[in-house]
C-alpha cells in the first residue's frame, strides 16, 4: 500500500503532513524512474521538480489556480498528482499519457506545450484575461533556468514586470544548467544569486522591476510550502527563484546531467540503456564529417542552440572543437543571425537544429539570412512524419523554408549526395543552404555520384507514362512504388527531386511532353510543399499531377504505420491511385 | 559652400575640428529634414542619431570597422557620410537611396536590415568570425532602447556577454522611447540609469556581465568622441549607454515624438503634411469597429507590438480603451502567446500587426496559438505586393500562415465581408482566425452579404469555361479580367476565394465537372500560397489551372506598376494567357 494509491487529485495531498508528503515525493520519484526506465523520456528535469511540484499543488488550488510548466518536460510529477499516475506505474497505461502538457488528458494542463520560453507570456495572458474578467485566482509560471535564454522568455518577463499590476508568480526552477551546460551572461547572475542566497544587489529580475524571493531548498518541501504560501495571492508579479538539483535522487542522473536530461529505456540498477537498435547513422555521419573538416583546419564553425546531445555531439567530442564549436543556449533566433553574420565574414558556419525548433526563426531566415544571401549552412535534423509528441512534429520545415526566396533547401536521399552537398555548401559564397539530414540507414548511390547543377533534379531511372518524384526521405517509398508499377507493366521514371525550393522547370517541361502523370511524394506537410509547386507549374499542361505527403493536421504520438496509411503513403495505396488515374485518363484498364 | 560638399567618405570628417564637426551635424540635420519633408521617411530616429553617427565615423574606421545600426531606420546620417548625401540633397537622387541599410548601395552597409532587435546577434557573428579569422577590427552595434524589448536582442546580449572574449561595442542609443512609448520593466532600469548618470548599482547590462559606461551627452560631439575613443579596441564586450533625444533639432519632432518617428512629406515651417490623398480607409474602419466593440462593453482587448501608429491608433484614441488596450512593445512573439492565452480564457484578444512583422512569430502561431485552437484574432495589415523597402515586404504572410493547421486565414474583398468576419471571429471559440485587412477604398458587396460557412468560397458571378478565383486584394483585378474576357465572348465564373487556408473542395469538384480552366490570382508570393493548393487539388482532373501572384524574389522599392507587369498581374496579361490556354486546349481561336 502506497500513498499514491489514494492520490487521485491535488486535493488528496492537502490533508497529508510533512512526513507523508516526503514519502509521496519518494513514491513520485520511483514512479518517474519506473516509466522512464521502461519507455524512455525526460528524466533529469522531472526528478528535479518533484518537491517543487508537490508543494505547488499543496499550496495552490489547481485547476482554478493556473500552473504552467515551461516546455512541460518537467511535468511528470504534476501528471502523477493530477489523476494520471497509472501512466507511470502500469505498463498497459504508459502510452496513454504523453510526455508533455496535454489538455486532452487533463484540465490541469493549461496548454499544449513543448517548446521552451513561452510560459511567462502565456501566464501573463492568463493573468491579463483574469483581470479583465474580474476573476480571482493565482497564475503560476514555472520556468527552468535553461529556458530563460530564449528571447520570448525575456519578452514575457519584460512585459509582466511593468504591464501587469496583479498576481503572477514566476517560479524560476534553477538547477544550474540547460539541457547541456548553460551559455549566457544571465547565468553568471543566477550563480551570483545562488551564492549570495539571493541577496546580491545586482539582480537581473530586480532590474526588470520584479519583486524577488530566493529559496535555497528546492527539495525541502517545508521550505517550499512556506515560500509558496507567502507569495500566494501576491498582488503583483513576483519571481521566486528556487534552487533545485537536476536528476535529484538518481545518482547517475545527478552525476551526468546532460546525458540523463532525456533518456532511452535503461536498467535501473546499472543505468545501461536497454533499447532496440536506435543507431542514428546520420548523426554519426554528420559528426564525423564536421569533425574532419574542423580537424583538417578548414574555417568551419558549428553552432547549436542548447541541444547538442540530440545530434550526438557529446561533451567530450565537442570540446575537441574548441572555439569552432558554439552553443548559444536555447536561442534559435540568435543562432540564425549569428550564423548569417559569421558566414558573411568568411566563416563556414553550420547551424545544426531540429526541424521543430527551426520554426522559431522564420523571420531571421528570411531577413538576416536569405535576403542577405549569406552562405551559412543549416542542417535540419528530424524532419518528416514521425510517431512523436505533437509539439515536436517535423513535418513543417520544408513548407516553411521552401517558400523563402534565396534559401536553397535540399533533401538528399543518398549518403554520397549528402556529403557532396555538404562539400558544396561549405565551398560556395552565394546563398544560404539548408540540408535536411536524411533518416535511417544510409542509402548508397549506384555508380559515381555527381551533384546536379543548382536547381536540377536527378533522374534515377527512365521510364514512361508516369514520373515518380521523391524527396530524400521518400526515396525508398518511391522506389517501391516504381517496382510495384513495373510488376503491373508500367515502367515509370524515378526522379530524386533533390532541390525542394523550386521545381526543375526544364525537366518538368520535358516530362510534360513525354509522360502522362507526375507523382510527387514528400516527407512533410503537403500544403505549401514541393508537390504543390509541381502541380502549379504543370497546371496548364496536359500532364496530370498527384501529390502525396502529410495532411495539414496536428498528430500526437500516432504510430508511424498508421500515419502512412492515413496519408496514403504506402506503395500499394500510391500504386492504386496511379493505376486508377491512368485508367481514367486512358479509358482502359491497366495492370490492376 | 557647405562642409558636406567636401565630404564623400568618413575619411573626410577625420580632419575637421570640433566646431567644424558641429557645423557638419547641422548640415546633416538639414539634409535629413530636406529629404523627409520632401518624400517622407523616418525622422525622429534619424535626427536623434546625428551626433552619435558623426562621432562613430570620426573615431572608427568603417568599413574595416563594422558598424551595424539596429533596424537601420536611424542610418540617414551614416548614409550621408558614406557617399550618399545626394540622396538627401538632390530631388533627382532621392529615390536612388533607400530608407534602410542596403549593401548594394554601399560597402558601409553591412547587411540588409529593417527588422528590429537583430544587431547584437549580427555583430556577435561578425566578432566571432573576426576572431576565427584572426583579424583585428572593431565591431559596433548601435541599438535603440525600443529595440531592446525584442527577444532576439536579449538572446544576443546574453550570448555576447559571456561567450565572446573580444571586442564588441554595443551602443545603446537611449532616447527614452520606442516608436510609441516604451513598455517593459527594462525601461524603468534605463530610466534609473539615466537619472543616476549610469551609477545605479542595479544595472541590467551589468547583471548580464557587460562592462558598462554611460554617456549623458548624446548630442555632445566632444563627449561622444571621447567616449568612443575610450572603448575603441576594447578587448571585451562593452555597453556604451548613450542618452539622446528623439527628433533632436526639429521642434515639432521633439514635442510629438511618436507622430514624427516616421512621417509623410510635410511643410518644414508649419509641419503640415503635404501628401497625395493617402487616406487609409481600412485603418479607420478597423479602429471604429474595435472602438465600438470596446465601448459597448464587449470583452474585447486589442494588442499591438510597438507600432500602434501604423494602424492609426493614435495616443488619444487608444487611451480611451484603458486596460483593454495592450501595447507589448517590440515583442511580437510575446504578443502572439499573450493573445493566445487571453483568448483561451475568454477575452476576445485581437492582435493587430503588420504583415512583415508577423513573420517573427511562426513558431508561436503554430504551437501556442494553432495547436491550442485558441480563438484569438490576428489582423494582418499591409499584406500584399507593394512599392516598399525590401525588408518590409508584405508578400509572405499568406504562404507562411496558410500552411499551419487549425489557423483560419481569410482574405476578404468587401467591407461587409470584413466586418462580418470580425463579428464571427470574435464570437467563436473554436479556432484562431487571421484576417488580412483589405487595402484601398472599400468595395461594397452587391446585395445582402452573408458570410459563407467556414471553408467555403463565395461565387460572385456564374459563367462557363473559366473560373477566376481571387483573394481579397485581387478582387478588383479579377473583376477586370472577367469583364475583359466577357468582351471577348467568354463569360467566366468569378469566385471570391475568401478562405485561403484550404480549398473549397466541393466547389472545386463541381468546377472540375463544368469548367475547363481555373485561374487563381493572389496578392502575395505564389510559392506556398493559395493557387498552389488549387493546382494540387485539381492536379489529377481534366481541369487546367493557371496561378497568378508574386514571384518568390525579394524586391526593393520597385514601383507597383512595374511589379504588376513583371508578375503578369494586369487584366491584359492574364486574359492573354487565359485565351492562349483555352486555344491550346480546344484547338480553336477564341476571342483574340
Amino acid at each position: 500500500m502506497s500513498y499514491l494509491d489514494n492520490i487521485n487529485s491535488p486535493e488528496d495531498i492537502k490533508k497529508l503532513n510533512l512526513n507523508e508528503l516526503e514519502t509521496v515525493a519518494d513514491e513520485i520519484r520511483a514512479a518517474i524512474l519506473n516509466r522512464v526506465s521502461r519507455i524512455g523520456g525526460h528524466l533529469g528535469s522531472n526528478l528535479g521538480a518533484v518537491e517543487l511540484t508537490l508543494a505547488l499543488h499543496y499550496v495552490f488550488d489547481a485547476p482554478n489556480d493556473k500552473i504552467i510548466f515551461d516546455v512541460s518536460h518537467q511535468s511528470y510529477a504534476h501528471k502523477i498528482l493530477t489523476g494520471r499516475k497509472n501512466g507511470f506505474l502500469e505498463e498497459e497505461n504508459y502510452q496513454k499519457i504523453t510526455g508533455f502538457y496535454n489538455p486532452s488528458e487533463s484540465p490541469y494542463d493549461t496548454f499544449y506545450l513543448g517548446h521552451t520560453s513561452t510560459s511567462v507570456s502565456l501566464a501573463a495572458g492568463l493573468a491579463k484575461a483574469r483581470d479583465l474578467n474580474k476573476e480571482m485566482h493565482n497564475v503560476i509560471a514555472v520556468i527552468g533556468d535553461g529556458a530563460l535564454s530564449g528571447g520570448e522568455a525575456f519578452e514575457g518577463l519584460n512585459f509582466a514586470a511593468s504591464e501587469l499590476k496583479s498576481n503572477l508568480i514566476i517560479v524560476v526552477n534553477d538547477n544550474g544548467m540547460s539541457i547541456a551546460e548553460n551559455h549566457g551572461g544571465l547565468y553568471q547572475n543566477l550563480k551570483l544569486l545562488r551564492e549570495t542566497n539571493g541577496t546580491a544587489l545586482n539582480n537581473f529580475f530586480k532590474t526588470l522591476g520584479f519583486s524577488y524571493r530566493y529559496v535555497s531548498g528546492g527539495h525541502d518541501i517545508k521550505a517550499l510550502i512556506k515560500a509558496f504560501n507567502e507569495v500566494k495571492n501576491y498582488p503583483a508579479p513576483i519571481v521566486l527563484h528556487v534552487r533545485t538539483q537536476k536528476g535529484k535522487g538518481y545518482r547517475l542522473a545527478e552525476e551526468n546531467k546532460e546525458a540523463w536530461h532525456k533518456h532511452l529505456p535503461f536498467d535501473l540498477e546499472s543505468g545501461e540503456t536497454i533499447a532496440a537498435d536506435q543507431r542514428n547513422y546520420y548523426n554519426t555521419i554528420t559528426f564525423d564529417y564536421l569533425d574532419k573538416r574542423i580537424k583538417q583546419g578548414d574555417n568551419v564553425a558549428v553552432i547549436t542552440a542548447g541541444m547538442p546531445h540530440s545530434f550526438g555531439f557529446k561533451p567530450e567530442m565537442r570540446q575537441t572543437w574548441g572555439n569552432r564549436y558554439i552553443d548559444v543556449g536555447i536561442a534559435e533566433e540568435h543562432a540564425v543571425s549569428l550564423a548569417s553574420a559569421m558566414a558573411k565574414s568568411g566563416s563556414r558556419a553550420v547551424f545544426c537544429v531540429g526541424s521543430t525548433f527551426i520554426q522559431r526563426t522564420y523571420d531571421q531566415l528570411l531577413e538576416d539570412l536569405a535576403l542577405n544571401k549569406s552562405p551559412a549552412v543549416i542542417l535540419v535534423y528530424g524532419g518528416g512524419i514521425a510517431d512523436i509528441d505533437v509539439t515536436h512534429s517535423g513535418i513543417f520545415d520544408m513548407a516553411m523554408m521552401g517558400n523563402i526566396p534565396n534559401l536553397c533547401y535540399f533533401s538528399p536521399a543518398f549518403y554520397e549526395e549528402y556529403t557532396a552537398l555538404l562539400d558544396w555548401a561549405l565551398s560556395q559564397n552565394e546563398q544560404p543552404v539548408v540540408i535536411r539530414v536524411p533518416k535511417g540507414e544510409p542509402l548508397h548511390y549506384q555508380g559515381i555520384y555527381q551533384l546536379p547543377k543548382l536547381g536540377k533534379s536527378d533522374i534515377i531511372s527512365k521510364g514512361f507514362k508516369v514520373a515518380i518524384m521523391t524527396d530524400g526521405n521518400s526515396y525508398r517509398l518511391g522506389k517501391n512504388v516504381c517496382e510495384e508499377l513495373k510488376s503491373r507493366g508500367i515502367t515509370p521514371t524515378h526522379i530524386n527531386a533533390h532541390y525542394m525550393s523550386k521545381v526543375d522547370e526544364s525537366l518538368l517541361n520535358t516530362l510534360a511532353q513525354t509522360h502522362e502523370l507526375a507523382v510527387t511524394i514528400e516527407d512533410g506537410v503537403l500544403d505549401g510543399g514541393y508537390g504543390e509547386k509541381v502541380a502549379q507549374f504543370l497546371g496548364a499542361t496536359e500532364m496530370k499531377v498527384m501529390c502525396f505527403g502529410a495532411d495539414k493536421v496536428f498528430t500526437n504520438r500516432v504510430p508511424l504505420e498508421l500515419l502512412k496509411v492515413r496519408y496514403s503513403l504506402t506503395p500499394e495505396m500510391i500504386v492504386q491511385r496511379v493505376v486508377q488515374g491512368l485508367k481514367n485518363e486512358l479509358g482502359v484498364a491497366l495492370g490492376a
